[in-house]
């Protein structure tokens, strides 16, 4: 089952390797990780997406709290969460594809971010699933590079 | 100077902790990393970026390449490339600031994702000034939460 785990760590290099290395070591695939600045320039949060057995994964929690960068670790699997997602699609098109290609951006609230001569940038949010059938709805198109952020959450309370 | 450097790399666990390693052995400090799926599964696509001298990061970048499961390194920042970042900004109103608030949120084009009693979660996506103008124009309201999650980029052509 996945789950979604946030934590807060001071913001200091090697933080990162050892956090991931936490995770790595249990063998446990990450799905999704990312970090970013909070409202504390000292401290970074880190949202992790993983695939893996509750036990273990109660484990690498304890794990977590005993690394003295590890400020906080936030289960966001029990809690009733947001889930956001950012994409970037490059997508190639001609006259004839290009009306139906706008008409789907449209569709799916996403932006026009960068034109070129033949090809365009889209850029899309939303949970898992709005994500997923965005590409989808995309694919008989020619996508030239998707790059995407990895899952952000947060609790709704 | 902040260097924006993509990784393509294989989708085995470990991979994320060897690369992040390689930056903070050299005393890099990691501002931002995500990693996401690409088009293809088997492939994860790394965006990093991180503050440091030209020479330093050419040789992270030879190590890089010699790594066996990263299949590409691309420095965007000598490139023409388009960057952005999701952040969902959780804020307690009440009657008095809410219409201000979302009168913010409209200009920003940003969303409202979530409403409860009194708190409201917004989503906003922008380039690294979009993102910092919208969190100061709303530090004077009671900001309850910032989640962000780190950058991505694509090169234009």
């Amino acid at each position: 089952m996945k789950k979604t785990i946030a934590v807060l760590v001071e913001n200091h290099f090697g933080v990162l390797t050892h956090v991931s290395g936490l995770f790595s070591a249990r063998g446990f695939n990450i799905d999704s990780l990312t970090v970013g600045e909070t409202e504390d320039p000292t401290i970074s949060r880190m949202t992790i997406v993983v695939d893996g057995d509750e036990k273990t994964l109660e484990q690498v929690k304890k794990q977590l709290n005993r690394l003295i960068d590890v400020i906080k670790v936030i289960d966001l699997t029990a809690e009733d969460f947001v889930d956001r997602e950012l994409v970037l699609v490059k997508v190639r098109t001609d006259n004839n594809t290009r009306p139906e290609v706008f008409r789907i951006a449209d569709t799916f609230q996403a932006k026009i971010d960068d034109v070129e001569k033949e090809t365009f940038v889209i850029e899309v949010t939303g949970d898992r699933n709005k994500v997923r059938s965005f590409i989808e709805i995309l694919k008989p198109f020619n996508i030239v590079e998707i790059v995407r952020t990895g899952r952000i959450a947060m609790g709704r309370k």
